[in-house]
């Protein structure tokens, strides 16, 4: 059988062999990394047999589904380990996540920090025996005699009845999974057991809380190390921490999940960027439009959201009212339908085209309550919206106009370095997913990649991440903690204009529709604020400062003259605040640095005298005396051109 | 008997003798106007006898109460007509509304505008033959026997069973009501049928549509023209119309009612006043906040809105699924609870007060359908909110603070010689309607009083119009139809802070509850918009005016030259267009001017050899040539001190 290998190098075997074998005569090197494999595009198990021609690659752990059987099979060590300890623990579900693994069970009684030491010791003696894996498969009815025990696993078999099940074993532990995972427990070297939390088992409330246990692993100590490096670092910068630290925002349990307070200075920075945000957009020729954050189901059976996003939706009543002929009303997910409204508000000519419109938008989403998280997954968000209605010949340069307002808006707040760009097409497995036809799909989404390649832009293709209306550009980042999420988006709508009715009149004076970019500047505010809470370490460039002076008279004999400085900035419109209490200067100083003030103004008697001010930044400590015309001017500099130290200090 | 008349006057008269017979005894004159009266303190027919001393005062159409006497009494002269001229029709009812009265009818057929036309003549008929009007009672039983024919008029007799019934008659008409009425029908001097529109019984769309015909009255000619200029002029002024006219905003059948879509016009102006607005706030000390749109019902609870304001929100569910455990959210139709979880972030002492936040903030209130208006009466809207947390000594200081901040935006915008104040208080004898104790009311009421005193403020006082937590101080304004709306709430609330828990600690390190005040700066913007589109009949001034400046090449030629022109006045962050269009120039000035531009600028070759502009303004025409550079300056200037030209030309 003939194996197409990477870079289409073509190799002959005799059949039939596992994937495994197949390593192992590639090189024993691969085969002792092999996590998993793929084969013609699938991911399957090393175990699996191969004997006819295909498409064959080993994934490592530097594959990210090669790291996920890696932890797949740390999660089963783990479960192990507990059931060696605790045999009368109830075992739920352990897989593999975005850096790491965790496990649910249901113990006797729940576990601590001294029992997570031992858990870990037990794993680590499993990992010491390199215990072979193997795989085997069982009915329903079968897999529920060899699990009588676990009540949670006879629920998942009482799902697959009509299903062969596969199990996997190691020693004398089993556990029912899909796979896939490695060859034995030995080459788990590195591992660390994080945190254990409670968590519903199915992620019900109505169901019973168990313990979950997280933990990550790595081929070597050395990566274990870094990770944990990473964690440590990214602890101290995760917005959900520092955010509430800073008094940047709060949550409340009345109010409920995923709908975050922004305290004042929190609300200053995004009023800042919205309003930097509208500014831009108004120079580029957007016109703004103020539209309503909820609609009758009507303009959401045209749009497509009832049919394709209902669940997303929060809506007041439900599909039954809707069908009984009542008003039903649902909070908008998306602007798109309401901002064609102002598209639709007269008769347009090719004249009027590109027409570009802009809103600082609210939008709704009904998030499952276990994935929200800070200003991250939320269920309502304020974004800078805004959709172009173009004729075809206008497309590429309106998306270039977009694209480029989008890197400027990164550059501006200090992110253009960290992102990365995804172009999301529809999946064409799944055509239910999505609204219109596939040969109008593959040209629009040829229209974009073409689009993309003129911009010169580096870019992956990633199937089924579309909107259900057209392909898109996502612009991608990653969290401190290394969670990727997509900050931005431009996307190309040929299916809208026309459910709409919404068209211009050519020169030819025939009716057509334009297409619709649907794009962002700068993504959601809040989501924005948590990107760079994390970026900045709370230390928010000058322009973004919530407060950007302190004024610190030294005593009470210098309170006139700091508030005749602190009227001074506040009249050039510096955001300052003034410390009068009774308080040491170096308790002052060191309280305002933990706050990231950029700049302090310590005042005393020198000061008084001279009738300068001590100027000391955040960043480089004192920087001398200094009259306040010349401290304001430096100011003024420093916010205009919006430097970030951050950048600056990484780069010299 | 003693009758205490106006400023204190008191009379002896010998009794019983009827309201009318002592106006007769006050003045002929006094009796032929009078319409109604008052009898200590109540609203009583002319036909009441009295045999007591008591307080009196004779109603005539210059009292609101005496109007609504006249125009009821026109409304049964209405249905008088209409039942003589078509007995068949039926009669719903008639009452007296802000300008005029209306009657609702069931007829054979529809009323058409020929219709209108004959019932005013009969109105004018029976009017002359100025019959008298009298009234008389009987039992509900027997009411049903003398209304047997009228189906409607029986289904309220249905309603009032236990009661004696009243009822007033003139010729050989007669009709079910409370009254009170004028003695005849002679008085109804000018009489005009407005419209004819179509109305549900008892406003419910599960009901039969019925005919509404709208009218008006007046004791003498000349009023009634002069009120038909008016409502021709508030015609022209209309913001539902001319909003519309201007593009400033639209509304979508597919978005539904009182959910206005404003347009990138519209937008605008309301961006200018949203960042006006937080400015100003923030030179007076305010943080700004931005909290969630919805909360579950567990805020909602605490805050009294559930108990009291449940049917004028917006729930994602209802009091079952509540009461049943599940979460219910829903959306807010006050900023109030929201705003206090920042003040409950951090503990707070007597240091930290005054505490003053804002935050633009969007509510929704479930309005009836029937009620929804342009941008005045609306479902969702965005208000000028904020909170002030306050030790009882400073209540006073900061009620100042809010009354003059308001009173300030008022004048900016140039609305504040249209305002009038009203105190509003609870309605003591309705406590169910209102959270607290009578004591507390009584203090807080009294506490305000003092304040509005103290403040000079002329206020009227009006029971049962203040929030259900607190009493309030409304500042009230006529739209271009003289329909009274309120505009800004200042209000003083001494239940909620208790009921959340928030506490600061006061000097002698006891924990305290504050006062807050809720207060607006500017109102809601959609309702100060649809106001400032009729206060300047579109042409707003400059500083608010979306487009502010139109160049207008004359031919081709000029276009180079106008573009530069058009680049500087972008640079210098002024609103403009250019008009290339091959048009005539008069045509394109015509078309500015009635877009309300406020300055053209027209450059053909004199401008483009002299290098200056011909400025064109919409108020005074051909103000001559000059540089950029002065025009620039000119725009500035203007822009800064908020001139308004209306009330300039109205001083003059």
């Amino acid at each position: 059988m003939k194996l197409t290998l990477k870079d289409n190098v073509v190799k002959e075997f005799e059949g039939p062999l596992t994937a495994y074998d197949i390593a192992k005569s590639l090189g024993p090197g691969l085969a002792k990394s092999a996590c998993a494999c793929k084969i013609n595009g699938e991911l399957k198990d090393l175990r699996t047999e191969i004997n006819s021609d295909c498409e064959f690659s080993i994934l490592t752990f530097d594959d990210s589904d090669g790291k996920k059987a890696f932890w797949h099979t740390a999660s089963h060590i783990l479960a192990q380990a507990v059931k060696n300890l605790y045999p009368e623990t109830k075992l739920a579900i352990g897989p593999a996540i975005s850096s790491g693994f965790y496990y649910d069970f249901d113990p006797e009684k729940p576990f601590g920090n001294d029992d997570l030491i031992k858990i870990e010791d037990e794993m680590r003696r499993i990992v010491k025996q390199d215990l072979v894996i193997s795989r085997y498969t069982m009915s329903a009815e079968e897999a529920k005699n060899a699990l009588s025990g676990e009540p949670y696993k006879l629920e998942l078999c009482e799902e697959h009845l009509s299903s062969e099940l596969s199990f996997y074993k190691q020693g004398d532990f089993f556990d029912l999974c899909a796979g896939p995972h490695l060859m034995s427990t030995g080459v788990v070297k590195a591992i660390k057991l994080i945190s254990c939390t409670g968590a519903y088992w199915r992620g019900s409330e109505k169901n019973k809380m168990l313990n979950r246990i997280y933990g990550t692993a790595f081929p070597k100590a050395s990566m274990l190390q870094e990770h944990l490096n990473m964690l440590e670092e990214a602890k101290k910068r995760d917005h959900n921490k520092l955010g509430r630290e800073l008094e940047l925002f709060t949550t409340s349990e009345m109010i409920g999940q995923g709908l975050p307070i922004l305290l004042p200075k929190g609300a200053k920075i995004i009023q800042i960027l919205q309003r930097f945000v509208e500014d831009e957009e108004e120079k580029r020729g957007y016109h703004i439009t103020k539209t309503p954050l909820l609609a009758k189901s009507d303009l959401y059976k045209v749009s497509g959201h009832w049919q394709h996003y209902y669940d997303g939706m929060f809506v007041l009543g439900d599909k039954q009212k809707d069908e009984d002929g009542e008003e039903v009303l649902a909070l908008r997910p998306m602007t798109c339908p309401f901002q064609f409204q102002a598209y639709l508000n007269r008769a347009r000519s090719y004249r009027d085209l590109p027409l570009r419109y802009n809103e600082t938008s609210t939008l709704f989403r009904n998030e499952a309550s276990g994935e929200m998280h800070g200003l991250i997954r939320v269920r309502q968000f304020t974004i800078s919206e805004g959709h172009l209605a173009c004729m075809p010949e206008q497309v590429e340069n309106e998306f270039r106009g977009c694209f480029e307002l989008a890197n400027f808006m990164l550059e501006s707040v200090g992110l253009s370095d960290d992102v990365f760009y995804r172009f999301s097409k529809w999946d064409e497995k799944d055509p239910e997913k999505y609204m219109g036809k596939k040969e109008d799909w593959e040209k629009t989404q040829n229209l974009m990649r073409k689009v993309l390649d003129n911009l010169g832009v580096e870019y992956t293709e990633a199937d089924g991440e579309a909107a259900f209306y057209g392909p898109k550009l996502d612009i991608q980042i990653k969290n401190a903690f290394g969670k990727e999420d997509t900050l931005i988006t431009i996307q190309i709508d040929f299916q809208l204009a026309e459910a709409f009715g919404m068209t211009y009149t050519d020169k030819d004076n025939q009716k057509k529709y334009p297409y619709v970019i649907h794009r962002t500047s700068l993504g959601c505010y809040e989501r924005t604020l948590a990107l760079l809470i994390e970026k900045y370490a709370g230390a928010f460039p000058l322009w973004l400062a919530p407060l950007q002076v302190k004024v610190m008279p030294i005593s009470d004999r210098h309170n006139d003259f700091s508030y005749k400085i602190l009227s001074k900035l506040k009249l050039s419109g510096i955001r300052a605040e003034i410390d009068i209490r009774n308080e040491k200067i170096g308790f002052k100083i060191r309280e305002a640095q933990m706050q990231k003030v950029p700049y302090m103004l310590v005042i005393g008697d020198n000061e008084q005298e001279s009738g300068k001010v001590s100027v000391r930044s955040r960043q480089s400590g004192d920087e001398g005396e200094m009259f306040i015309d010349s401290f304001c001017e430096k100011l003024f500099n420093e916010i205009a051109t919006k430097i970030n130290h951050i950048e600056k200090s990484n780069k010299s």
